[in-house]
């Protein structure tokens, strides 16, 4: 039997959670839900599974060093920078490369490192399932969630018929990826019982994932072929150097999921929460008695329903209403839960001024 | 010509400009307005009209040095220390005391140590024209402000017949103080013409001040001739020990305003504004072009009307309204301006936590 290796794909760059995640301390290093960094808890997930010096993790180059402290479980020359981001498909193909040139006939899981799961039993017969029927047959296995509610934050995967069980776990043929649905067609996706949340998480040999390139995206091909020749001399990171700076950014949906035709979905039912932005965490910790999601430091006189972040100094709020307020060393964010999403745009504005580099 | 004199009141608790503002570090301390503490530009003013050595400053025990340091122009024992706060009419009697030991007769002024004034010369002819009045008259001088806007938020003096004219400013009768009014009432006091702005600020002789003390609260009066006694013998603060822990709390306005009939009223005309919140910096600083008060290392986006502070590290809003935003050494508030008040409740109840100390 072939090896089982794990590929965490840790490129975040810090944006959605500012002023607490930065560039140089993105969400993935983070112990935003629990008491260990996201990526901690993803490489903690594979244990029992996969071993240690099989997982790799795939981040940018500025952030190896802080990752290997916040992953002291895997050998360090596991974690792998990317010179800059070139997206998922490339980072799949670099993570392909990896596991390649240790084992060209291996299978292996590409993983996230900063969502939050629950249910690890069902976790591990997910990715043991996919792993088992990845190595049976010639195909893509990508995990779906059952979702949870109509989410208009996830891109959704259509189920077809059944494909197999494996593991406990049922795997179903994917019918199409659709991009983040509106609220009615959430909803509508939601009654059909045949929609799942593209959860970013898949499962393949190294041969398919390179016969899938080859057919979809050869350029991806090309990447895979010349890290695989680098990484087995022991030098990625002069591969990555040198053939990244031309590279187009692809994501793998593009590249592979929304064009191939051999994708099994499994039936993720285990707990997942990508914790996208700061009102995610509504769910992840208690509210007061006014519906505050208090976290840290926080004095509240008359509010309701907001979410205080504030683990170092004190934050206090009088009277006010869902807003999201947080307080990291000192750096202060303030706006309304439902323009999270507009984090994003005040750090872009705050990088293009340049003058902010050590808050961002 | 008997001296002239000033004592400064700078009892300040800190409490309406938290978290910038704190029991060590109150309002009079900060250059909230202006390149100086407050209580710095409140001895400037005085420049020219009454030498520093004839300059007293009645302040908390505990802020003593730290005063000392925010008014080095005046002399370091000339800053007194109340070892506790018995209100405005114990801090007079301890202003008239310390006046009183160095020249029996003398007139003086009593100041407000954490008010913005402009108009440096009316405000300097005012003073001088009433310590004329008050060393040719057996009079208690207050000093009015012409009201710019119907404010909730102040005492009015309601103002009778002309008393005289003295360093061209007017001097009236002054009929009567009332609180701070509902809002038709303050428009129909404006209407009148005849209702100034309580400013807290007094010019008297020593031997009027006791005389009025004598006759409408004589355990103030008793309280100057013992402090005045101490003071002779440079053991001010040993009197003060003995003398406040027994004391009850008056005001001035209760103890001798609203008793005595021999008040006369400063038309004072040059600008003043409290500064009694945040709100109230709004007129003290440019605005961008959607309303905002931004003070410091601040950026916002779709932002409209809000008070953003935020003088050592950033803070940025995103979609907020008319909220006061503070953040002072990483201690961060959030309210909306119509809540400002609430700063003290605030404060008030981490006081009573008992372990917020450093930040309060």
């Amino acid at each position: 039997m072939a090896g089982r290796y794990a590929v965490i794909m840790a490129g975040g760059k810090g944006e959605r959670f500012w002023p607490l995640s930065t560039s140089k301390h993105p969400k993935q290093l983070l112990a935003l839900v629990g008491d260990k960094p996201l990526i901690a808890q993803a490489a903690d997930r594979l244990q029992g599974l996969i071993p240690p010096e099989n997982i790799f993790v795939v981040t940018n180059a500025e952030l190896v060093e802080a990752t290997q402290r916040a992953v002291p479980m895997l050998p360090p020359e596991n974690i792998v920078g990317e010179p800059m981001g070139r997206d998922t498909a490339a980072a799949v193909a670099c993570g392909g490369a990896l596991v390649g040139a240790r084992d060209p006939q291996a299978v292996f899981a590409v993983l996230t490192a900063d969502q939050v799961m629950g249910d690890p039993e069902v976790f591990a017969a997910t990715l043991r399932g996919g792993m088992d029927l990845a190595e049976q047959h010639e195909i893509l296995v990508t995990i779906g969630i059952q979702p949870a509610f109509p989410s208009t934050g996830f891109g959704y995967i259509e189920s077809g018929g059944l494909f197999g069980e494996a593991a406990g776990v049922q795997f179903k043929k994917a019918v199409r990826f659709v991009e983040k649905p509106d609220a009615g067609t959430a909803q509508r996706y939601l009654d059909t019982g045949k929609f799942f949340w593209n959860s970013g998480m898949f499962i393949w040999s190294v041969p398919t994932l390179g016969k899938a390139f080859a057919a979809h995206c050869p350029e991806m091909k090309k990447l895979m072929d010349e890290l695989t020749a680098y990484a087995s001399r022991g030098g990625i990171s002069q591969g990555l150097e040198k053939t990244y700076p031309t590279l187009g950014k692809i994501s793998v949906d593009y590249a592979l999921m929304e064009k191939a035709d051999n994708i099994v979905m499994a039936c993720g039912t285990f707990s997942w929460d990508d914790v996208g932005s700061w009102p995610a965490l509504e769910s992840h910790f208690p509210h007061d008695a006014d519906g505050n999601t208090l976290i840290g430091n926080c004095q509240q006189i008359d509010s309701t329903n907001n979410i205080v972040f504030s683990r170092d100094r004190m934050t206090a709020v009088i009277g006010v209403d869902n807003l999201v307020v947080v307080q990291a060393d000192g750096v202060t964010l303030v706006c309304p839960k439902d323009r999270a999403q507009d984090i994003k745009k005040m750090v872009m504005a705050l990088r293009a001024k340049g003058t902010f580099d050590d808050i961002l």
